[in-house]
């Protein structure tokens, strides 16, 4: 099986770089990384069923397995430019290595990205991409750094991914523009890069939302001893997600719910309308959500005032 | 339960080394390359109940998932320096964790290995783990270069693993040094680092056995356009192997067996002594096989000076 498929997919996914010596078919690749440049290297798995639904159409898997990896790259300030993928399949199936190979691509070719190798294997739908991108020494982007009083943002809009997953559990028969935005949000998520580039030097300290915004700035917070305090009337959200569901799960899904791929990031006060100038142009823009306080963990300030708590169901208002 | 983890395989697997800038922990490392070399890398999967057996050591899987990405890299005659690991767990399992990265982290401390990253995710039990290692420009060992009339050799010895598999799934019971030999090659195969980089400059053409000699071999010979030709009565088999199971049975598994993580090198016929003298040294030893030749293919003479050709329970002498 392993060698007709290796072909296919590296027919279809087909980008040349110099710095590939030697690309897919040996034991192992040949690459060079240029002078004056720090590899940046991560490695993400897809599990259908856990990180996709069972019945996910093949080129939105094989975008989503590159996606999320790009964007941890992307959450480094780093320039991509190899990926490995490792693929277990259940049995040899041509049409939908095809179309996984083709999704792959669709991204990849964005970004000038070359699959250097991988390895495909017979097994449960697995999906592990191990992405590798340039940074200058110094520039990358990481989580520690956040000081008091920085401002957190975050680009584009969070909640659409979870919300769109429920669009599809819930079986909404909803065919709308607004429906398939959000579907369109979970399977084929935009990893900021041009936006992690624009933040280095500038970001004090940057994740990228994939647990959800609570989870992620929570590990940002961790990282740095500190805390920090959200706006909830803050929080970006689309007129898709607005559209179908109402203020509080909105704002639920935008708190919490996984898959978002967006930046968070920190700022000190100082450069927040530059930076988000400079968003803006790139097009995802970014939004002041709150700031990073003394202390330790994540508070959300509701619209009115109120803080709220995480209950059972989602967020409900401190009890007084 | 990612977090958590993480933290566990970090802690056993720690591993200094000046060129990991920024290990795990973070969205990606950050990693420098030396100056003067190029980047080997290489993604292999194992999936349980089909690279590995239900019910192995958690200490052997973790071993047997690095050792089979670096026989990639001794096959490529680079040197290991990085791996990120994809751990796919059914549930959160910390002495299981704990074991395999014990496993991992007892033959990455043999090679001055960093594990730098990885993702641990919920599902079927699976790992793939991505190894990084470095080469001087145009000293890579690669598949191409086999020439008509070099000779075909290979490291130790072949057929071990695939007979303790054997062993295993017949459940013989022979609890003998001779059994625990082949089952130990089976989990714990030890991939020919030293030898990989003896050969840097000699061998024209190289690869890993892992699929079984004669693919493995056939692979090599198709990447050059060429045939070899084996003699069955000059494969290396262990004394374990000889003494648990018949010559026909050992010539079987010693041909088509998987599992080997031997180097397959070709080297011209004048320079094979040489070869020999330092694999010798290394400990691993090299015995001459058989040669490339004119055509395509691989062909096996037997002892008695036949050739042999597939049948369906293994190998049989060509009808008259």
């Amino acid at each position: 099986m392993e060698f007709r498929m290796i072909d296919r997919i590296r027919e279809r996914t087909a980008q040349a770089r110099d710095d590939v010596r030697l690309g897919i078919g040996d034991d192992a690749a040949l690459l060079a990384v240029p002078a004056g440049q720090e590899l940046a290297v991560a490695i993400d798995t897809l599990v259908e069923g856990v990180h996709f639904p069972v019945g996910t159409a093949p080129a939105d898997i094989g975008w989503k397995a590159l996606a999320v990896n790009l964007s941890d790259l992307a959450a480094m300030g780093a320039t991509p430019a190899w990926a490995l993928l490792a693929l277990t399949l259940p049995r040899p199936d041509a049409a939908f290595v095809d179309g996984l190979a083709d999704g792959f691509a669709q991204l990849a070719r964005q970004h000038r990205l070359a699959l250097v190798g991988g390895d495909t294997t017979r097994g449960p739908l697995t999906l592990s991409v191990a992405v590798h991108g340039f940074v200058p020494p110094g520039q990358a982007l990481t989580r520690a750094g956040a000081r008091v009083g920085d401002a957190v943002l975050v680009t584009g809009t969070l909640g659409d991914a979870a919300a769109g997953l429920r669009c599809l559990q819930a079986q909404m028969d909803v065919q709308t523009s607004m429906h398939a935005a959000l579907v369109e949000r979970l399977n084929r998520p935009t990893p900021r890069l041009a936006a992690g580039l624009a933040l280095r030097g500038r970001a004090s300290a940057c994740l990228d939302v994939s647990d959800g915004l609570l989870a992620d700035l929570g590990h940002l917070c961790e990282a740095n001893g500190v805390g920090a305090e959200i706006d909830a009337a803050l929080l970006p959200r689309s007129s898709a997600l607005l559209g179908l569901f109402d203020e509080v799960a909105a704002r639920d899904f935008a708190l919490a719910g996984g898959d978002d791929y967006e930046l968070c990031f920190t700022v000190p006060a100082a450069r927040v309308a530059e930076v988000q100038a400079d968003l803006a142009r790139l097009g995802c823009g970014a939004t002041r959500i709150g700031r990073i306080v003394a202390g330790e963990g994540v508070r959300v300030r509701d619209a009115d005032g109120s803080w709220l708590e995480q209950g059972r169901q989602g967020w409900d208002h401190f009890p007084a």
